[in-house]
């Protein structure tokens, strides 16, 4: 029988993996497991709550006793709230240091090393083994990531967050999809992209909840010229343009052919605002991007569902979930490899700075749930060299090494799903 | 006599810290310092550059030996490494253990505890204290910044990066700061502000480097209504807006004055790029926003230097460096308390997402140099409730603590430099 000792920090992530994989392994015959937290005090916010989650998760299984440290930034507090435990001197241990402060880790490891002859290991995020004190690594074969599997669910609640109800909700039409395909294979995607440019305004200005405000709105002429763009909706617009207009249901269309000619469709005054948002509002959406998010998704969920993952469990689209504080944390799109999870975030946009703002969020949405193991891909409309540059002022601002995070534009969306699935390597 | 030995690992500041700390502090009589550091290996970059980087900053005053280890990932290779070198029996070591990664402390950490009977320290964060493995701290008066000064130029260089010359070079038109001044104590800036969120359009579109290229962006009608911008630049302007075009120098305004109605002034077709530029470029970008970071710097200068700190050393404006491998790192503003880096980021907009991409990157940026001492300031023209949840979703999104981000917004503007110094407690 033996002991497993887990020190825990903000984030609970690797003290999950190594439970569960050692859980699993018959020559350790884990009896029970000790969380050593923190508490809370002045200088900083306490681990409780991440030690409850992780016990949340593995109590079924076997008997977890929950240690606090009252003061981790004091060495000496902390070997004395360790020597208070009664620890059984007959006992096998095993202290897994991976999680919590530094001067946590180096003392209560300190601690263990000074009391007891027990093994010691880590979790190395970097080549997903568990490295022990001795040299030696396991598992020898693969790497951790095809041993120990987390779910969504699972990853969430070590967080403290829970899975909303209208979580992988998406409006999708898949044949306009079939149309965004088409284009995208035979290159003339671009140019619904250079007719959309200044379209895309008119969905900016409005929430289409309302079509007294919409009709409003396209009387407006200056700052931004919504009159004139609303007027020549169907001027020069390209073929592939049309195509996936027309490829809308009747009672979705946002626009209308008089005389051969596309125009916008604006509703007749009067029209009942629930009738108004119903016809419009997801076909603005799916044009500005959603569009994207599906063809996306889709492409990747084909193969994913092959390798035997689950979907809404190891991927999914429009991941939504809340703490207790109300705390809102979504994913565009999620994908878990093992325990390591991958945060891709999808925008249209082609504007550096606003692609700038979504890979910081998505590089910080990954971490905050996914650790160190994570990464986070971002997928744009920018050009190859913008993508580029905004890859590497990210790494450099955020710190975040090359293999954690990847920024793909426009040229890349013929074959993304191989793209993505190369650089994760999966 | 004494050896002071360090982990250098990615954030080279504490090591810096400690040793100028411990070298000024009589009873220690420190003779040299060891800095152990990483070397690079397949999972990792080494920390040898941080290494060198601080043997420049320290080695006028002390011995300085640099001590590889192979393989920071293998707790057994990193004992070998530290066996393998000639440690004196009979001399008296302090290890300082807070830089490196969680295992690189572990383990040089157990490596001594087994080995000497020495003192162990490491710099807590959160109180700006040097916490000893015994319990004890210093200093029990003050904190570590009242002892320990850094300028601006060392802690660019801990990192690799020297500062341009071009750095702290602003255009200022000190007779229109004036006039903001006096329209953020009356209450009138509110009225600019609502004046410029059309004319900013025109700013946007342009770089004021060619004439003809004004000229004929002037004249278009969409998606931005350019033309009507223009032709409606006097009317209903406000008084305060008035007041500040008429601050610039004639041969710096933007504007003229024709049968008493404010115009946009409009070069004449043949105006040289060089007489054109040299006219409107810097009024254009002070209008934008440089006023602002002028009116904040000039209120924070004056206390500062009261308080007997350095200018562009320990505090400055326009701060503009670059690295060997020709990274830029750039502050509108910083500030240095003692060695705690306060980074400022000023925007005169109003759009919660141009807000929050700023956040990050100055929040990054802070880290990036000031390490975990670090405080990231954004000044912005959102209202209270937008700046209120601004901060919220970026304490969230980056996992900053409330003591070291701040977002302030159009509300603050008017006692601003002492809400900053409240708020960073100097």
């Amino acid at each position: 029988m033996e002991s497993l000792i887990l020190t825990v920090g903000t984030n609970p992530l690797p003290n999950l993996v190594v439970a569960r994989y050692l859980l699993g392994q018959p020559n350790h015959k884990i009896s029970s497991i000790y969380l050593i937290y923190s508490e809370s005090n002045r200088w900083q916010k306490g681990t409780k709550d991440y030690a409850d989650n992780l016990k949340g998760l593995l109590e079924d299984t076997i008997k977890i006793e929950l240690i606090p440290l009252s003061d981790v930034g004091n060495p000496k507090k902390i070997l004395e709230d360790l020597n208070n435990y009664p620890w059984d001197e007959r006992m096998k241990y095993h202290l897994n240091y991976t999680g919590g402060t530094k001067t946590m880790s180096v003392h209560v490891h300190a601690f263990f090393k000074s009391k007891f002859n027990i093994d010691f290991s880590y979790l190395d995020a970097r080549s997903y083994t568990l490295r022990y004190d001795n040299g030696t690594y396991c598992p020898t074969n693969g790497d951790l990531r095809d041993y120990v599997k987390v779910n969504i669910k699972e990853l969430l609640k070590l967080h403290g967050y829970e899975i909303k109800s209208d979580s992988f909700k998406n409006t999708t039409f898949d044949n306009v999809l079939d149309k965004f395909k088409k284009s995208i294979q035979e290159d003339s995607y671009k140019q619904f992209i250079e007719w959309y440019k200044n379209i895309n305004h008119i969905k900016r200005e409005n929430n289409f909840r309302n079509a007294n405000d919409f009709i409003n709105n396209l009387e407006q002429e200056f700052p931004i010229n919504l009159k004139i763009i609303a007027e020549k909706f169907g001027d020069d617009i390209p073929e592939i343009a049309k195509e996936i207009l027309d490829a809308f249901p009747e009672e979705n269309k946002i626009h209308l052919i008089e005389n051969g000619k596309y125009q916008l469709w604006v509703p007749e005054q009067g029209i009942s605002k629930e009738n108004f948002k119903n016809r419009v509002k997801n076909t603005w959406e799916y044009i500005d991007g959603k569009w994207l998010e599906q063809y996306v998704y889709d492409g990747l969920r084909k193969i994913l569902q092959e390798k035997g993952l689950k979907e809404n469990d190891h991927y999914g689209w429009s991941l939504k979930s809340r703490n207790r504080e109300n705390k809102e944390f979504e994913l565009d799109i999620f994908l878990i490899n093992g325990y390591q999870l991958i945060a891709i975030s999808i925008t249209t946009d082609a504007q550096t700075n606003i692609c700038k703002s979504k890979g910081f969020e998505v590089i910080h949405r990954a971490r905050q749930i996914g650790g160190d193991e994570s990464t986070a891909i971002l997928i744009t409309a920018l050009n190859k060299e913008k993508a580029n540059e905004l890859q590497k002022d990210l790494h450099i601002n955020t710190g975040t090494s090359e293999e954690r995070f990847k920024v793909f534009g426009i040229d890349d969306w013929k074959d993304i799903e191989q793209q993505i699935l190369n650089f994760i390597n999966i």
